[in-house]
């Protein structure tokens, strides 16, 4: 949660001119999202959201993003809309940043989310696979098992000062996924960020998806994977079996997992906890000072990969034979 | 600007069913409001902001503020309305902490104000004072001439690391307003906090103003001097007389400041910059480590106190005669 940069008045003002959205009414720097800064934008028109891109966000891959929500929308998927200024672009520059303004999403992101709401979102992470099947961008996973190694590299020698111990089960578990890892399945576009801040609620309903900044190509099954670990864990550490069975039936009825991803999921599971805790690991490690934004914990996603460790079968995730 | 409690969606349910404001559409934290925490909340029924309080406010002070504003919104000033529940009481507890909804305000707080919106915030803070008048809430000032030497005493000691010979500047000066602080002026009800993130605009008109929360019984001129000081000097430390005469102006055009008001301006303006100089000096020497927001420069106030030392009259600040 932070507003990176502050933008001026007449800096705001000279950007909003370029959009045919009327005139603004208020807007209010919005304490979310880690990588960028977002501001709420109410105008004569309606409701937007103006986020700057911050470091983090490669600028050479924004056109895969936004062209990929402009693709989701178009196919009736509830994500936001970029919109387009008078000259028919999306992207445009505030503040020495790259800028994108897109529709506002009605909806409330739950903290703790029932079975019923891992149910839904289930539904809906199927809708995106299919949704995204006929656009052409394509953007490979730059955090999947190539990119590991080396941000272990980064934190090695520091990683047993998070935890006793860490360094020595990340080798291991690293070999183990290099020699176990998966190739083959059903790809396309995969969400690979979809934690609960992401995704939108009204009831019961999933209202939204947002946050498309890490999608890429990838196995379908590996975001299956990666909110497993986002949803279905409980804060003490358990996983919760209905939530499980109510993701993946609601995954499996909108599209089916064939059999190779089902024998995948556990390998895949252990991969997508790698992958969080060690970006959080380097994160955790490298701290700036006067940091606004508080570090996740890393040893949140050990603890999953090592539950990961114990499951031979996707059943115990809760998949129905 | 912060979100310094973060609500769970639990809590944030059980709170708004004892209020009849519809269904919540969406809530998200603004980054806005140094003193408390502020969510943004759309509901079926319309726009509202929900503060929970932070231990800067005082609680036994809160019924004075919701008040004041329920006082002068009834007088239809554009200032926000705090909502009461279905039981007929306006302040609440979420997470902790005491909170309140209050109506959504729509408008742009200006960061570079022009001369245009010096005039209408003058005019805006003259209704204030006039709205205020019958209002049978008081509340002293805990922030005027007698708070400011046990404030310089938790600071003296670090002041000169600050800035070379600010300890003795704001000795001499400390004793000096001791000896020509003005008593007897026109007094009531004052915002005390009138900074540009407080004003909010829709074109060069006032759409509202917020933040009462240093709200309290003064000289109605000490309020002007604080908006002289917080907009008519420029980012380089000039005053801007344009703007000082478009303010003034604007604020004797709905109320006339009296002959005592007048030759009072000088040492007001004094006073409002050591207040300022004094709280942001000890907020900077204390700055807790991870701490969110970054404290205000103390030393623009020490240069505008130094400016209004060589003022002999209010026609310096652009009062027409």
């Amino acid at each position: 949660m932070a507003v990176y940069t502050e933008v001026s008045d007449e800096e705001l003002s000279a950007f909003l001119e370029t959009y045919d959205i009327g005139t603004v009414l208020s807007y209010k720097g919005i304490a979310e999202g880690v990588e960028n800064t977002n501001y709420f934008l109410h105008t004569t028109k309606g409701s937007y959201i103006l986020t700057l891109y911050e470091k983090r966000v490669r600028e050479a891959d924004l056109p895969f993003f936004l062209g990929l929500m402009q693709h989701l929308a178009q196919k009736g998927l509830n994500c936001p809309l970029p919109v387009n200024n008078r000259r028919g672009e999306s992207l445009g520059r505030v503040a020495g940043r790259p800028a994108v303004i897109i529709t506002f999403l009605e909806g409330i992101a739950v903290r703790r989310p029932t079975a019923q709401h891992c149910g839904a979102l289930g539904g809906a992470l199927a809708k995106l696979h299919l949704a995204g099947r006929d656009f052409d961008g394509h953007r490979p996973n730059a955090l999947s098992l190539e990119a590991w190694a080396p941000l272990f590299a980064q934190a090695e020698a520091q990683a047993d000062t998070v935890s006793q111990g860490l360094a020595e089960r990340t080798h291991r578990e690293l070999a183990s996924l290099g020699a176990s890892w998966p190739r083959g399945l059903p790809s396309g576009i995969i969400h690979a960020d979809l934690f609960t801040d992401n995704v939108f609620f009204i009831g019961s309903e999933v209202s939204g998806l947002i946050d498309f900044y890490f999608a890429c190509t990838d196995a379908f099954a590996y975001d299956v994977a990666i909110c497993l670990n986002a949803w279905c864990f409980e804060i003490d550490g358990s996983f919760n079996l209905t939530k499980g069975r109510a993701m993946l039936a609601g995954y499996q009825a909108v599209r089916r997992l064939d059999a190779d991803e089902i024998e995948a999921l556990p390998v895949l599971c252990r991969g997508s906890a790698m992958r969080f805790m060690l970006t959080r690991l380097v994160d955790w490690l490298n701290v700036p000072p006067g940091a606004l934004v508080k570090p996740k914990d890393p040893l949140e996603y050990d603890r999953k990969l090592n539950f990961h460790r114990h499951v031979k079968h996707a059943r115990e995730y809760g998949l129905e034979a």
